[in-house]
């Protein structure tokens, strides 16, 4: 099923090269502020041909809300927001129907679907499907803001390039912008550009990781173990193309550490109960801490690279050679950062639904 | 909400302390033969008190069915398992209502439940609410196992002593119980152990990963985007406590390679379309892709140890210390390997369902 | 939430006078034949302005099918359908703000959504929304057409004039469309007609009760207890604005009879196990038994009716009268017949894709 | 699925001659105080073996709370409370594998469960089943109390002898107890006695209506559209078995008025807005409307009666005959009230829970 939430539920409509790709909203608290100017600054930081690092694919991404709002706020009804798609080039996926791109969802769709998908564009399995969240975060974002629940992100690796700084959300915000690499780190981010464009140059491409971090949520948001906020949130990232890894606090690392490394014991500030360090990324037992959620997500390769590639012929069962066509990017990770962040804002938003009711919301 | 999976589904009850931990199983296909002696294996690899590298808490865990199974066959109704808690020594709880330890769910717990939770051996928080997967899981795999798929899982990496060996389910099947480490290349097992031994003496704790393998299944599972196989998975195992982080195929170590460094290009052999290398783990575009599916799970070092920690009594307000008492595991890790697997394993069949229905179980 | 089914699912999205009403359609077999033709029949049967039966409101409600078709069959990518509001005038619902309707959800829509609500034409408490169940259920009835599941409805009562006839869906289909009161009893419907003018002229409404009959269903679908096929379809009922009953077989004239008169004893008839009577309308315990699915819904007169009415202005909390502008229904059940049909549709292909999965429609 | 409640989850266990019946509670709002004493009134209402009315099979019903409650209050954690079966003489049950009982489950189930369903006393497919509801529904009535939501039903029809009386919970409360027909309305109760009395003596078995009313409710509880008051109140009643009808307000009857007959006008009482009749019955639009909650459950006469009937040997396919066995209740209604305030309960929490969250319950 496409949908994704408790409370807050986003279903996803559309694909690549059809009409439009959308997002129907269900469970929003009514009387928020909102409109298209909420969701567009978004959806311009996630649109192609922002920059040399991005697909060269022209879309200008205007967001358009058709329904569950009046008078410019929230109605409480499902909102239906749209994205038009307008410089689809199909004919760059005829061949793909027979031969599947190694790395891509055109083998696993087509067994899924009984070969009924839509494959111009991977249809429904492209990264443009990223939109959707993109449109719902801004709203779920807008939402969170009115509590005071600040959330950022931005890309900690790209290829061999890396950061283990552990910023704040004003400080992301500050300087992820910067550079097209979306790395808050300055001199970092200039040489992830180096290394994105050293790969584009040699008609490959490059993965990375991207780190958020949500503040100013309370202690004790979410369900103990089934519907984690660990849980929530790697379900969420885990359904957006690419991402093959997720991790909260220190993550794999702490499982190479001892007990007596890694603590998080207890202080209390300004009368506030807080942890000295963070090693667990603002979450125990399921629930969250008070403390900076901090996660991160690894991003692959793109698998749409210019190189030939060796695959089979569905039609005769041997061997076959592919040059994938179409524009693609050469890293995908600058322009998920604001798709984590979407990501983040909605599950987030979720849970304090599942906490103070429509009524928390009035 | 304490229940998880789509059409094979879980309810979790009981607690640490109280009479029983036990979980109900939803959407069981009728006809599969199941009885006591399907479920003691995979409890008994994750009861206390196996060996030193474990709780001493002792703990006989024998599983009671107690509904759903008629005539040594499941009946498609609901059913109920639990295990009885015999050894609970709940007055190594009591000052912890007030200082909370660090590492551990009893703040949390305690904004979540505005006080209410059971705080006797962390109530539902436990670890030992994972034997309720096991349960579920060892009936899921014989539903599984009659459709050809297999799971295995090993410990891959406790503290600083890891392996990168790729194992296959045979191999892992054939090594995993040589050492109290469950780790299946023997000599990689062996420092496990010593890591772990050292870790207990010096009164501290060791996290590790646990890399799971499944073979069998057919391309094509899953629900692209919202329910990918790879975000059910990660949901699933984001609820075993202490679990920190969750990676597919190569994971987080993809995001530092470049495109053509990782692709898994398509082959025929034997008839059957197959990727030459694994680096997406059996997972692309969230569906199976028929090749074996593969991930790795970080738990981090108990945070019960035996050491003073600093903490804050929520009576005063005050810094407080705190020796946490009660036995504990110096290294979670060997007992966590069938936690992985019965997950693995419920959410397979899960996705199993989706596609064939009830009536592909007859 | 704007949600129902659990494998086939609709989400509905838009307003009465809004840009446009329309559905979300997911878990779609892929590989059915659907495109616009085989939605809009039964759209023109739901249609306002049909005859003097009907609100004088004048839509083309002409569906557009937004995503999930590719090469004219679906996908199994969501669709969305969508009729755009032409003919919306929100001048006529000014003073509801304040002065709630009697009958309508005026009041408990500015209570649950804390004033925020679409005033305009009921918003999505609109009638106009049931045409997003006729979209769904054209693609549902299609699904089920190719599995021999046939399924019709037709006005039993309406006002006074009434029929117990229990009819075939062939009978149903040759006499339902013969008169505007969509009777498939020619006298009765004429009656009716007649109780519907007398109504209208009067400057008043009438109520009645649809019956609706599915044929060619396999006996055990059904989830048992919670999820009985009478569940579902009596949840989706009332989901349907103006339904204020629902009963299955003989509902609740079986509550006045003994059990030795309404005994449905089995037989054998061409080699399949059958009732003799269907007292049970189809159901016994929450699954279906191979017999007609039988139901009846009851439907309120039309609330908004010309008379001046009592009322409380809320702006004063003193009392007030309204007269309700706008086109409205002078009964709404012929109306109700096509919506009728669609939600049986929908609740039975989710109950059949329980049963066969995805690839039992391969 | 046998859960049901979106925030006030129900998830049945057990069958009619296993070891017990049980039901888990999740979604409980921690801190309520509840303990045996608060569930085994309704359970003693519905037991078996209360009078010559109901069956006599002899059980004691006592009810354990086996999780989720420390030290007297609910913890948060999810309840299993459960009962045991103590009289099942499951040898009255032998013949029925292959001669199914007319208008029963024996047949459906045998389907749906592909044979393998548990035949015992008709396994989760009995009445006994409803004790579950009783459970839970005590627990929701003790949360509901505390924000004085009072809820009560009585049987308003027993086979031909019936009241139109429209009484309030104080009504019913006074005089429920008074008859075992459990009929508030005393000359009528009587008459219901003698009517169950005579059909026992035939060796037949009569049908009836429960009424059940809440008072109390805020005005706006519900989802609009799909899961609307209504819905949810008829999908949970649907699951009880024997009901083949529900229906709200005037319900059926209201479909043969006009409009200007069941208009609910409004007024303002004591500052509130109230309106002068109540033919919806308490809802609109889906949601509550502040009104007393007014709906009525039609049951069928019991099927299991001593009389000779028709079936069919499955095993050959041959006509057959039977003589039901077993010790059955000549009318169920009596026992059925409790089980519907409890339904009532259960889903009018969860609607509460929707709007307030776990905050609105500290």
């Amino acid at each position: 099923m496409n949908s994704f939430g408790r409370r807050f539920r986003l279903t996803l409509v559309g694909e690549s090269h059809g009409e439009m790709v959308g997002v129907v909203v269900d469970g929003v608290p009514p009387g928020i502020p909102f409109g298209p100017e909420d969701a567009q600054p978004a959806l311009d930081r996630r649109r192609p041909g922002q920059s040399l690092l991005a697909t060269q694919r022209q879309e200008a991404d205007l967001v358009k809300i058709r329904s569950g709002v009046f008078e410019g706020r929230t109605t409480g009804a499902p909102i239906l927001m749209e994205i038009a798609n307008s410089d689809a080039r199909s004919q760059d996926y005829a061949e793909l129907r027979d031969k599947p791109r190694p790395g891509h969802a055109d083998h696993t769709a087509r067994v899924h679907y009984s070969g009924h998908n839509d494959p111009r564009g991977s249809g429904m399995f492209s990264g443009r499907m990223t939109a959707c969240w993109v449109m719902a975060g801004a709203l779920a974002q807008k939402a969170l803001a009115a509590r005071s629940v600040q959330i950022a992100a931005h890309a900690v690796r790209i290829g061999h390039v890396w950061t283990d700084a552990s910023l704040s959300v004003a400080e992301i915000r500050k300087g992820v912008e910067a550079t097209p690499a979306r790395c808050a780190v300055y001199g970092v981010a200039q040489d992830m550009v180096d290394a994105v464009e050293a790969a584009r140059k040699a008609g490959d491409s490059v993965g990375g990781v991207v780190e958020c971090v949500a503040e100013g949520l309370p202690a004790g948001l979410g369900d103990p173990l089934m519907d984690s906020v660990e849980s929530l949130v790697a379900h969420a990232l885990f359904a957006v193309p690419a991402v093959k890894g997720v991790e909260f606090g220190d993550g794999f690392a702490i499982s190479a550490k001892r007990g007596s490394e890694v603590r998080d014991e207890y202080v209390v500030e300004n009368g506030a109960l807080r942890t000295k360090a963070n090693h667990n990324g603002g979450a125990l037992g399921g629930l969250t801490t008070g403390m900076p959620l901090r996660f991160r997500a690894a991003f692959k390769p793109t698998s749409s690279i210019p190189l030939t590639q060796q695959t089979v012929d569905l039609r005769t069962g041997e061997p076959a050679e592919l040059r994938v066509k179409g524009r693609h990017d050469p890293c995908i990770v600058p322009r998920a950062v604001p798709v984590v962040e979407a990501v983040a804002a909605c599950v987030l938003l979720d849970l304090l639904l599942e906490r103070v009711g429509m009524e928390g919301f009035r």
